[in-house]
């Protein structure tokens, strides 16, 4: 772990139910809306500090538009710039940024993710308006809503391990809990920048899919808060995938959801589980460890792991 | 922020009335006891991967024997010794560590608090016992017991300007909020080395104490922990002295009670906040702020600004 | 306990700043609006199964209008009205109901109070509208808000011996706890008519008021949900008086906050207590005791003693 | 609902490896030990009020010895017994007692199920030991462990329209919510005696077993409890059945556990739900909502069809 990336900063999400997705986000799930431009509405959770954690974005399909991390300083986003360009990774340069944050690096995976670093940002505030927090500390009014702060991203790749040395390369993270798949294959990596137990993860794709998504988590201070989000998603007929369970990975009590156009969003709390250990070696989980599905005995549905966006056939 | 050092790693507590802390720590608190010599025993939460994070020592005295903290790296470590050295606070040099870590450095902040620093560790280890967690990725088995892991130490200092310098230089630490006394002095300063939004605060000492401890700190899952917790306190009949409430500051869902020597301790929950943007300005709070008390209207009682171990007159 | 009244039905609270106290009731508090007539707003919380638990009257004082109780079935309402007019309580008879019940037996209580007893009532019906739940067996959409269903009233009097006979005689309820002062005298009282563990308390009025009204309380699911309604009183600038806290007596989670007319609000959480012992003995609390403060050692703020509306000089 | 019948009082359950299951009660699950004879163990949760509301017998099979009701008053029991001789119940007399309560009146249900009412009990005492509670109005120390007191007993009938009819006549129970099936049978009945939302579920017997017993429930504080116990079970190697998971019917947040005889036991949290309505319309539940699974969608499980104790072929 380098520490020149300091943190995920928001992911850009692609729904062809514009409307319907924005009215879930903001009155379903909790967002707040920041802003709008011809084809994005701004959004962030009550205590994300920057201007937007989740870009959605008008399209003609669902999955993930870009992810974005930020650097830990001007000068370790140069360090990461020169060590991507060094790289064979596909490079796109320098784009001028949008509302939410300045000029970014872009870059992508190999299997049709788009990345992009930065570090100039736009700090989110309220002004003097209602949504000034009453605990300064905090990032914006405090509204009960379940989602604190973004917390990941689940993409999925044919291979595993090359996305490991993708991240490791390019972002400087390092890997916390991984599948050992009997074939040998690696099934599923979580990665962290920072203290975070993890920051993303990359699942295999089952699909013939290309630059796939499978889900966009935001953490809640409190399991309750899952369970309280459950009975809303319930009564605002909103699709349950599975959930509320423990996962036995990483421990993080989980609700998976599919927002309108049909990306899962997820709802997760770790308690106070962080990764401090600086030589924290990964755990393994094989094949047969994973057969016991979730931590409680729950068997993980079949749509878990067919399901990412876009669909495929 | 230097990332040199990853996480305090364990806090030295005296009592001079050994066996009943020992009991309320293992019995009432929720630790566990990793082993004992001669004079202490060494303790730990039970998702602490390290042997110990408590070590409890017989004397003639209450209060923190020492402040260990660990270094990312063997590198890390030295640089942060020749930081140490280069400066003017007092040094004590190597010492062998103890049962649950290699050889520490060891220096004081000029306030009578004995710091050490630390690479090499013992990983706890449960072996085949009844121990062994049923989850590989947490550190031992879980009892239900309230601490999840340790969270942060409480000083009180007479210059808490002097020890930011001394916090910033020897440990690389950052201020993430701060007290601004209206007669200029700073009346707390809350401290971290990586995403935690504290691990060491500092309050002004307010009677002619040296070196004086004001309360340790475990981090629970959930603040249904803590209230579970109190009733477990009241049960036993702990001295609760304040909350459970929720700081203003940090926004820490908290409660403190006095273990049967009297040193406080604390169970806190941070829920889902974390400090992640590399350029966190401290948050100031001013004094006409800290009289609205804390989070939800409480008042600090009067102890919470008097009582430090070892106690003055 | 004669079984003849079910249960707590409606208490009719008096705002001198009508818009604000139903802006409070409604957006922050979380009840639902069922209907408004020229001087009365009815509003009812998620789960409550009648038209409205709560009428919030346009008037020129705060205090409580009446407390409204639904009797077990029409016979049962007979032999009450029999019971009460054979006593000395004054009456005033029957009068029609409102828009939220029937025809109604109204009587004092000699210090002030005004009660009524019914039988029909207007079960809330959402229709095919969004108030309509997803689980058929709750009475309407879940929201998220904290209070479930209304829970207890609490009301001075200057003689809680005497008012407990009124409660015995008028409604069959019986005490489950009480405070016995030093002086002799019983310094407060808590009964019930049916399993809950009370939904009625009286404590001694210590201005010089008539009549008055302590506090209005309704119940939520869990005490998560008390913590977070903290935080969103605290968001909305609502006065919090004090809490959350677990009572010593009854040993439910409390927080009590003022409306913005002065009348208290609580939200409280029993967990999973019940008197279902039908020779349940009366749990007798000193003033020693008392002096002991809270649960969990919170001391009981002055205004707790002296704060009723309407207010008294 | 007469009100004769106060509260269900007791289960007895019959176990093939009785120290296996005491411990697993013990030490696991969380009750605490009465006392013990020859053949049975006395257990009640912290907060029961009497001697045991958990009888567990050894025997050389599995399932449920006897169901204990608690009537009203001696005069209630009388005219409990008096209706039951009225009726074609097979009728046992007037037994004893045992330790924890006084001459009882035993009956069955003609499925095979034992069943017993009495008035006089043991109201169960602490004395002077660790196990009197800090405060007076709960009936033992608080342990931490999640039951607080027994909450319901679930049987299994071929016909639960017959069965209905024997709780109504013996009982005076009232119906809360059933299963309506397409074939035109009750597929199953919630009952309860009180205000709770039911003390004793009857659902199909769908093997063709005899007195079977499909689980005991002890109700917790919070939810949060139930989520502890799951990481309990899971490091105690407890076979957890379904859950932590969401019941359509009744609502009740539920997680289901085999003792380690087979036995069925949950842990259940109904928040603040009470039926306080005296008309309660009891709520329908048809097969294609029964088919939708539970409140957030998780399915039901096979086992959950089949298993009862005790286990046919």
């Amino acid at each position: 772990m380098t520490h020149d990336i300091a943190h995920l900063g928001h992911v850009e999400m692609l729904t062809d139910r514009f409307d319907e997705s924005l009215d879930f986000f903001t009155r379903v799930y909790g967002l707040k809306l920041s802003g709008q431009d011809a084809d994005s509405a701004y959004l962030r959770a009550w205590d994300d500090y920057e201007y937007h954690s989740l870009k959605l974005t008008r399209s003609d399909r669902t999955g993930v538009g870009h992810i974005g991390y930020r650097a830990a300083s001007p000068e370790a986003l140069e360090r990461r710039v020169a060590a991507i360009e060094a790289s064979d990774y596909k490079t796109h340069g320098w784009v001028d940024g949008d509302d939410g944050h300045g000029r970014a690096f872009r870059f992508e995976d190999g299997f049709g993710h788009l990345f992009e670093i930065y570090y100039d940002t736009c700090w989110y505030d309220p002004g003097d308006t209602a949504d000034r927090p009453a605990l300064k500390n905090t990032a914006s009014a405090y509204t009960g809503a379940p989602p604190r702060r973004i917390d990941h991203v689940n993409l999925l790749a044919d291979d595993i391990t090359a996305f490991r040395t993708f991240m490791e390369t390019c972002l400087g993270s390092r890997v916390t809990e991984y599948i050992q798949l009997d074939n040998g294959r690696i099934g599923g990596c979580w990665f962290t920048v920072n203290n975070k137990t993890y920051d993303l993860a990359c699942t295999e794709e089952h699909g013939r899919g290309q630059g796939r998504l499978h889900h966009v988590t935001y953490a809640t201070d409190q399991r309750e808060d899952i369970l309280r989000a459950a009975d809303i998603f319930l009564q605002n007929g909103v699709h349950i995938e599975t959930g509320p369970h423990k996962h036995a990975i990483q421990g993080t009590f989980f609700l998976y959801v599919w927002e309108p156009a049909g990306n899962r969003v997820e709802l997760a709390n770790a308690g106070a589980r962080l990764i401090l250990a600086p030589d924290w070696k990964p755990v393994k989980w094989t094949e047969p460890e994973r057969k016991k599905g979730q931590a409680w005995g729950l068997k993980t549905i079949e749509t878990f792991h067919t399901h990412g966006t876009p669909p495929v056939e």
